[in-house]
């Protein structure tokens, strides 16, 4: 039994609110355990400089932490006049997470921002982020596609991330709080499509390594929360999840 | 009748959820109509150099708006590398006028952080997060008064502010939303004390002017708004109240 | 009787040099006691990109002190690579403030930069701008309005602005000094059109609150104040002031 | 065949000149194909301040390219006053894959400061600069060792990098050029120990996917890569190679 | 003649206001022709980082212009929040010249600012800074080495500096104006100190060379300039003059 | 005989090698002594925004150290955000030297941008950036010359750069290294064409200062320098040099 009762595979309850803001085309509050990220999608009619002319579209995401969003307050990077690492690198990894599930072409030239702003931090803000921002992107496309009768729906499938890692007590965990993640000894995230394929796989030693049979062990975990999390999604999407391929089984590994 | 059917010295529905967030030693989410604001509160036990030696303490503010809490997308301040004008007047505005209540020597050696971050802005964002602020900064120093047996409680009087104008339609207009605030010709923030003295007064002519009889007239109107105001922080901060004066009629002018 | 052996109400000697520097379209050194401020005024044949178009005239200020204006040597905000909460507060208050007396359509599309560079600090820098910089833009716009046969002339009326406060040993005093605004309960800066109307009104209670009586008092002191300060200009500006309407009385209150 | 006439599998030629610079305790010119890298490594006897009082070292990286060391030439970061997300990702990655070799109690309460300047790219700059550092940090390491006789040689094993991805043509390929890299739909960087384990495993789909399978291929072939590139490494570090443990077979998977 | 009546090898009329500024230690107004600057010396009673310790002192020199000092309005360095290469260039040739003329150790573990700030700019700004600060900076060190009872008198001897050039029209020429400095083929600043010995030469052909010849002339010209100007330092330091050495007779050359 | 066994008017021995690296449209290697800088120069089909329209070209050089060029660490711009002055200076001299001996006109509407990076310092870094930087230039332009068939060569004269100083053992000393340039007690850099003529003189009394005669030596002694430097120019550039003015003997003085 884990810290809060857990079971090594189980997922932390996951609430996602949709149309959280009144003002974003798109926009929801995801709750994973203690963890809330506010997502929101917004419609831009221009692409960057160089992307311009080609007819195809562009999608972005910036990600922040409110200052007391964790036990000790983090001086805002506003303040500090520079965005740091960790935060380039999630913000990275939501943008291209996101682009590999929509077809940019059906897009058009125009630009969907995503925002990620973790309200409250306890472990799994990135993968919180990603799961929420599909959700809130998939929302304000499909505004657009209907204000623009688009003819083809640009979302092409789910999109979820899950973590997963390794703790000295019980081996591989799933969905690690911040207190699990602290200790953990591997840390990994993976990012998938409804159809079971990879998109990102991120695994890392901490101060240690690990070997190809607990590679296969953590993808087979994750696989199990990513099924469960893209079953949540499309019940926040409603009637929106028709534009979708059906949800399928997770090809099992 | 306004634009939302209020009248003119009408404000606008307010609520103040209390312990909103886990981390912070205070927090509220203050709701005035459609205006949202996370105000926290964080004990650091350090003070800035400036202060350092004198066995006082200080309160300092940041103030944010989540890039979407606004129609049009705004850029991240941290993304530009710099604050804007308007971010630092309001922040300045909040530390100084929650300064003005507090008993910095009965604080002792320590900083209150004060972040006030806008989710959903409708206009009135500076005065609804002084007044949530102080409900954020009166729960995080009885929570320290408590932990380290504080002999005086160091919050001194209630704090809270509105706004007011002047609109081409209806001439003084109480706690203006944002359209109301596009179109005023002149814009004013009150912060007053529960023993309704004041802490700031801010008039000023949007390429307009106004006259001597005008400025009292929105004092007037303002001065009841203020004391409904309080009221709701009273109920917001339940026990808690007690340690400060009881809440006095507002002085009539 | 004052530090300076004046009355509570009395200014302190001012004098305004016109076209004191030999490059800016108007330029002056305006002297209060011992605060000394360079404003000049500059035409710009442009606007900044969310004017254009529109067929209508800016005006912008920028605010700075040189670094040994004060007692103590100031690091240079070129050297920080960022500049402070306090200018920006100041050099936004200057431009609002003489935008209210500018006819914006009359001006053409075309910016007014105002530069306020304090190269002596004995209190009120920033009125002593607002009034300088007033003097400046005329004289600037003046020469413009012939150059360009504008056929009306953009500015409607006189501003000018004080400061006034309350001292613990004197009550309300008018034009305080650096000593006096250092001790101050209560600060003001009040900013007034030449027909006796608020352009701004900012009342701070310096860790401290103020009444109602005590506004009214402060605003009284003002007016008078503000009075003999818009004679000067008058003198200042010689012929052109024929192209302002008269300085009337100021309206009693 | 590949466009530089390799199989698949094949790695390209690869040299790693030591002692490259004369200031460095540790240096090296790693080429990888046109690839060039100068890698160096500095002993510093400070840690950062999160790590003092603990006895134990740290790692850290910065990584940088000529602003010609690429077809176009790319803005310097030191002109634009901000470093980009991307060199933010590499340089944590070089100091992270680093620190799970090394016993940083060890080491002693100093850091090795590693600097990877890419003097000509043509792909795979982050896993050459990986490689040729280990190299320069256990040359710097050595020297520290002897002339502070450490008890303990603080390098624990090999560790190296390479790329592997999935190319339209040829399925998975290995050691990725610039022209493979830019039209490569699956990007994957293995980074492993002399033992076989995985130290960091970052696979990417580049608006694309990768199935289970896939990732598996990708696995085998960087095993055997990593194995060859190990051997160079123990040969470029002469007689401090005996300071490491035999290099072993790498795991078969 | 020149463009404004002077002989090749004349200066133009130059007046040092002491005592300008009533907060600094030392200050000075220099105008050379229509170039104005403010120099100010304030002393510090600490020493930057690398110098701590040593029992010497330091002397660093800051420059800048104001917006309007030009005929075209410059941009502040603070609003683009850095400081351009120029500004860099000057700054640090005033502190280095002006420490070839104090003894650092007589001085003590102390810092002289300088600050100059040029109101008004018609060529020569930078060799008016160095000829001003020097006044500035003794002033400011009689006023503490009275108030220290130095035993010795830091400022070793006097120093002063000036511009030539070459022009198309007139060959070599002494303190050139804006309108000579923009057309000039070759530029030349000239530091010198009171026995005639240079402290800084720095000759630069603007897309064009010069001969040794030339060379020799434009130093001619500089060393009987110098002459003069350093008499009027003499004049300007009044009693303090007599802390330094006669002024002598420029060497001949 | 100095530290390195050279007469005083020795040069250290000096190799360029050309076409360095594959990308630049030109680069070399140049090592004088241990100093080692990597010099290209690329073509940009462009000019800044104050040089259009007018047909004419543009040079502009960069120069930056790797952190460990030296003998300790240095942090590098991009992470302190801001360039450092010295860095400024070299690089505004090193643009400004080029394009003395570049016919403008010639060159057309272009950009040569010039990147000079320190591999290895070990004094005389400026000096030896302008050497390499105007063989890199050459090279360059001459490739763009055949391409675009230029009616005449922009390049008008060789350019080469050269320090000289004195120190307390020998006096004048010619190309000092880095332990003698941190003993000198005047430094100067000369900066001459292949006619002999000056482009840049600029001496500096490192707080000491020098004679006219000395003067005179460090001119005489760094005149032979340079003629030998400019024969290594010759031979590095091959045929390319019969395109430059033959390389006249150096004007005696």
């Amino acid at each position: 039994m884990r810290i809060d009762e857990r079971s090594v595979a189980d997922l932390r309850p996951m609430t996602i609110d949709t149309d959280y803001l009144m003002h974003p085309e798109g926009s929801v509050l995801i709750s994973v355990g203690n963890t809330k990220v506010i997502c929101t999608a917004s419609i831009d009619e221009r692409v960057p400089p160089f992307m311009r002319g080609q007819g195809k579209g562009w999608i972005t995401a910036e990600y922040s932490m409110l200052p007391r969003a964790t036990g000790q307050r983090n001086i805002r990077e506003s303040s500090k006049g520079k965005i740091a690492g960790r935060t380039m690198e999630i913000q990275r990894l939501i943008g291209r997470a996101l682009r590999s599930v929509v077809n940019l072409d059906a897009l058009g030239e125009r630009t969907v921002w995503i925002d990620c702003d973790v309200i409250q931090a306890d472990g799994g803000t990135r993968t919180a982020s990603i799961t929420g921002a599909f959700v809130a992107m998939t929302l304000a496309i499909a505004k657009l596609a209907e204000e623009k009768s688009l003819p083809l729906f640009p979302v092409k499938d789910y999109l979820a991330a899950i973590s997963v890692g390794m703790v000295e007590e019980h081996g591989v965990v799933l969905d690690l709080n911040y207190a699990e993640d602290s200790a953990a000894l591997v840390d990994m995230n993976m990012v998938m499509t409804g159809a079971g394929e990879f998109v990102e796989l991120q695994g890392t030693g901490e101060e240690a390594t690990f070997t190809h049979q607990q590679l296969l062990d953590m993808i087979a975990v994750s696989d199990q929360g990513l099924k469960s999390i893209m079953k949540a999604q499309k019940e926040a999407l409603g009637e929106i999840a028709r534009k979708l391929p059906a949800l399928g089984e997770v090809n099992p590994i």
